[in-house]
Parts: structure tokens; sequence; C-alpha cells
């Protein structure tokens, strides 16, 4: 039997975690701007970014590990670029602040990049890119990480998951939403295989010696790591490896943050983790006109494609698997979570004296 | 045995490429452009972009698909940005063009973002993107191409290769440089795999079906094509068939320049191509300082890992297996060709009654 699914608005879950975050210290507008990123992270259907993490980001709080009131500080600029301090602050705002600046120099230069240092994990990439479709900009985010990829022919962890999103807007409120690790999977997928006992696909990682598994523990547990976009040498791996590297370029390396391996484990809140992230924004009526039409003209050529036989549904752009979330939370009246998550968020929230997720309905 | 090679100096390969191209009608100055060109590829060890298509780039101007004389036009610019008319002339010219007003740019406010369409075939895309290294800016180049690139879950193609390039200086000359294409392998591979009769891996393409094939014929003849980087849905490829949207977002959709499946055949000579392509420039001193040492830092710490066992060789960064193939190069006086490829290019050298190729020496 399945596990109970229960629906919960949208405005009762970003109450929720922003009440959660004040109590363990952040200041009120900090915590909302979290609770829309998780939030958004949720109701596009990424789970594994949204409420699902909230633990980890009190956890930061709570443990002095990140600054609770101040705002980022744009360090150095021209026209067209920023770089910025993100003073230790919760990821989603010093992201925000970004993001916003780099829309203002698009504005008026056709071209914003900025990047910062002393920022924070940063939920979704999307978040910050699809900020730029309000304005009928492209918009770019791109993030270092915990390392967790194992290098072409290595056999120890040097770069993240690192993402690169990428939005472009099209006709009738479509759109193009890239939002992907250059690794062939999140972390998180591996841990799903291992607690179902499942076997991973021999393209996803490898174990503490560089060699392929299909053992989910040796990559999660036994410090593994996962392959690269591409998976191995032979594949194209290297490729993967070599993205991950240009986003390190784009963040830690350009803005003065931790990179690579200097960057602190996954899970650990003994130091502050100095993450490096960039965000461009790009007006494409400084080029050619006609952009939105273009963009639909391609999506929708690709949309109306005969599948293949046995292909696992329709063919898609980037960002129609979320739209199709989104959709369906909006028949719902909010986004469905499985009873167990909703009991994790709730432990949370007894602990630090906040009342319980309210639930609309179960399904 | 192996077949002889013959070494060639740089200036004589350099000479017979422009007198080939300007012998068909290319005016000087283009022809040793596109030379220029070529004559780096190889030297880099892309031996598919260089000499080898010499005649692809021949019969472009013998069949009037590409203007001889002319040159490239900014439409329209701010600051920061510019879209470029090729005018239909060489992909080199072109490209340098674009590449050199990016950097102009970029040396007065941090970046340049520079668009072209009406632009043709441009080479290997590192020879733009390692143009900016030498002002120490960051340099990048994407390009569409014809469509050999199957959608994931379809069964037809609509992009292509679509590569993307990001230089970046570091210390003492050294670089990175991504140079791929975001399909796993480029199609020539594929070529080679059925000239020597042996399977495919199935992480490369499909056959006009969209399934998973191993006969390079299927992919490569009979109307099937590549997969996008990561292969297959399972193994993450829906990732580089958004890579390559994201390339033809730059390229072709906000140039407006042709784009996807809109693009003439790759072998095609019956029409103008009409190729749209990117190019930016940015200057790392408007960020944090340090940039070289950094990225000296990681791509040495990378160099330094223990390989895996049985790997094919030392953990490398992107740029070092061309850097080792100029390093040898520069060693035997001259760039090493097999004495097959020299013939077939003093074929197309005597049909336009140019002398040919000077071989250096014998391997």
């Amino acid at each position: 039997m399945a596990e109970t699914e229960y629906v919960v608005q949208q405005s009762d879950l970003r109450e929720f975690i922003t009440n959660c975050m004040t109590q363990v210290g952040a200041c009120p507008e900090h915590a909302d701007t979290l609770a829309q990123n998780l939030l958004a992270a949720d109701y596009r259907g990424h789970y594994s970014h949204g409420l699902n993490r909230l633990g980890m980001y009190m956890a930061d709080i709570e443990q002095n590990m990140v600054e609770t009131k101040g705002e980022p500080k744009i360090l150095k600029q021209t026209v067209s670029t920023g770089l910025v301090d993100g003073n230790n602050l919760q990821g989603p705002v010093v992201g925000k602040f970004c993001m916003e600046l780099a829309i203002q120099k698009a504005k008026e230069t056709g071209i914003g990049w900025v990047t910062a240092r002393h920022s924070n994990h940063f939920g979704i990439a999307g978040w910050y890119s699809m900020m730029a479709l309000e304005h009928n900009l492209i918009g770019m985010a791109y993030c270092n990480t915990s390392p967790c990829m194992v290098p072409t022919r290595a056999r120890k962890k040097v770069l993240g998951t690192n993402p690169i999103s990428v939005a472009a807007p099209a006709n009738n409120d479509d759109n193009f939403v890239l939002d992907m690790a250059t690794t062939p999977v999140a972390l998180g997928k591996v841990e799903i295989k291992h607690v179902m006992g499942q076997p991973i696909p021999p393209t996803w990682g490898v174990d503490n010696q560089g060699q392929v598994t299909t053992d989910p523990k040796a990559v999660y547990l036994e410090d593994g790591g996962l392959l690269p976009l591409g998976g191995t040498e032979e594949t194209g791996g290297y490729k993967g490896y070599g993205l991950g590297m240009m986003v390190e370029v784009f963040c830690g390396i350009l803005s003065g943050a931790n990179f690579g391996s200097n960057i602190r484990h996954w899970s650990s809140h003994s130091e502050i983790s100095n993450l490096g992230q960039c965000f461009v924004a790009l007006d494409p009526s400084v080029f050619a006109p006609g952009f939105t039409d273009r963009m639909s003209d391609l999506m929708d050529h690709c949309r109306n494609l005969q599948p293949a036989e046995g292909s696992a549904g329709p063919v898609q752009v980037a960002g129609d698997p979320e739209r199709q979330h989104v959709k369906k939370c909006d028949e719902l009246g909010g986004i469905p979570y499985p009873a167990q998550q909703l009991a994790v968020a709730d432990g949370l929230a007894k602990k630090c004296g906040v009342e319980p997720i309210k639930r609309l309905k179960a399904l």
C-alpha cells in the first residue's frame, strides 16, 4: 500500500518554514526568502531541495555557521559586472541580491554578470535563473558545492555536483529552464537506491578506488563518489568533469570563495562554507528581434516529435517535467508530501516550539 | 605495419591552405584566417577539424555558398554586447571579428557578449575562446551545427553537436581549455568505428527508431543520430540534450540565425548555412584578485591526484591532452600527418593548381 500523502497550501508552507527559521534565530525577512526558495523547489517537484532540507538550514543557524542579519555587500562593480560579499548570509538571501543586481545591469547594458563569495547553500539554481524571466531576460545561475564528484581517472572526490541553470523566455509564458547538476544524478538518488536495496546503474559512481560500481553504499557511504555527467572516460565523462570545473571557474575561482576540495563536507556544520556563486542576466532584446518566437518554435518542434517506441513518455524540453508538477499542485490546491516527510518537518518544529505544518487534505 | 607519417612545418601548412583557398576564390586575408584556424586544430591534436576539412571549406566557396570578400558588420551594440551579421563570410573570419569585439568590450566593461548570424562552419571552438587568454581574459565560444543529435525520447535528429568552449588563464602560461561537443562523441568517431568494422559503445547513438544501437552504420548512414552527452534518459542524457539546447539559445535563437532542424545537412553545399555563433570575453580582474593563482591551484590539485588502478593515464584537466600534442609537435618541428591524409590534401591542391604540401620529414 502506498504511503498516505497530504496536500499543503503554499501559504501555510511559507509560514511554517519562516516560523521555524525565525525561531532558531533568522531575521524574518531572510527566513521568508529561504521559505520562498524551498517552496519553489517542492512546487517544481524537486523535493530533494525543498522542505526536505529545512533541518540543514536550521542547523547552520543553530550552530552559528550562518549570519542571521545584515545584507550582502557589493565589493566591486562595473556597469555590467559585480563582485558581491555574501557576508555569510543564507544562500537565497545572497543569491536573490545578486540576481537582482544582474537584472538591473542587464536592463542598462544588456548583460549583468555577478559573482558572490561567502555565500551558503542556495537551494535550487532554477529559482535564480527564473527570476530573470519576469523581466523578459535570460537568467543563469551556477554554484559550487561540497566535493562529491570524482574527476575522470581519479579515485578521490574534488568537485561538487556544481549545477548549471539557464532560463529563457518563450511566448505565452512558456519557457526553457535548464537546471541540472554536472553529475549524472544527485547524491540523494544514490541514497534512495541504498535505502531500497537496489543497485545503481554502472554510469553513476565509483568506489574509493575509482572503480565503477553498482553498489550505492560504496558511492555514498564508503568514500566513493559520483562520476561526472557522461560517465566513464570512454563514454565522455571527461566532458562532465570539464563542465563541473567550468562552473567552479565561474563560482569559487572568479569570486575568491572556497573551491574544489577546500569546500567543507556536505553534512558538516563545523566551519562556515564560504561558497562561490555566479548569476547572469542577459537581455535578448539587445540581439535579434523575435527571440521568444524562435524559442517557442524550437521548443514546440521538439515536443511534437514522435517519441521512440518504449520511451517513458512524450518528448520534452528542459522545464517541462517541472511544469507538469506545478500544474498538478495547482489542481490539488497545494503541494503533495508523503506523511513521513511532514512528520520529519513536524519533529523539527516541535524541537523549536513551532506549530505543526497544516495539512489541507489527505490524498 | 603502421602507415608512414610525415611532419609538416606550420608555416608550410599555412601557406598551402592559403594557396588552396585563394585559388578557389577566397581573398588572401580570409584564406589566411582559415589557415590559422585549421592549423590550430591539427596542432592541438583535433585532426577532425583541421586540414581534414579543407575540402569542405573549398567546396563551400566553389559552389558560391560562402562570400569571398567583405567583412562582418555590427548590427546592434551596447557597451557590453553586440549583434553581428557575418555576411555569409567564412566562419573563422566572422568568429575572429566577433571575439575581438567581445575582448574589446570586456576590457572596457568587464564583459563582452557577442552573437553572430549568417556565419559558416568556424572550425574548433577553442580557437576563439583561447584568443581571450592572450589578454588575460576568460573566453567562451558556442556554435550551432547541422542536426545530428536525437533529443531524449525522440527518434529524429534536431540539434547539432553544439560545442561549448571555455578558456581561462592560469599562472605561467598554463590554462584551462574546455572544448567539447554536447554529444558523447563527434560523428567522425562513429564513422571511424564503421570503417574499422567495430561496434560503438551503447552510449553513443540511436537508430532511426530512436533505439540505442551499437551499429555505427545505423547511427551514421541510416538516419539515426548521436545521443546527447550523458547517453540515455536513465543515465542523464536529458542533461546533454538541455545543454545542446542552451547552446542553441545562445547561438541561433539569440542571433536570429538558422536553428535546430532548419540548419542544412552536414554535407550539403546546396544552400547557405546561416549558422549562429556566440562569443564571450570576461575579465577576471573585475572580480576577486588572484584568479590565476586559484586556477593553477585547482588544476594542479587535480593533476596530482592518484590515478585509479587501470586508468588510461594520469588525471588531467581540460586542455591537457591538447597541450601534450602541442609539445609533441614542437619537438618534431611541425605537425605529424598520416601519408594518406596528405595525399588527399594534395589531390585537392592538384585540382586547383596548387603545389603539393611540403613534407619536412618522414617519421
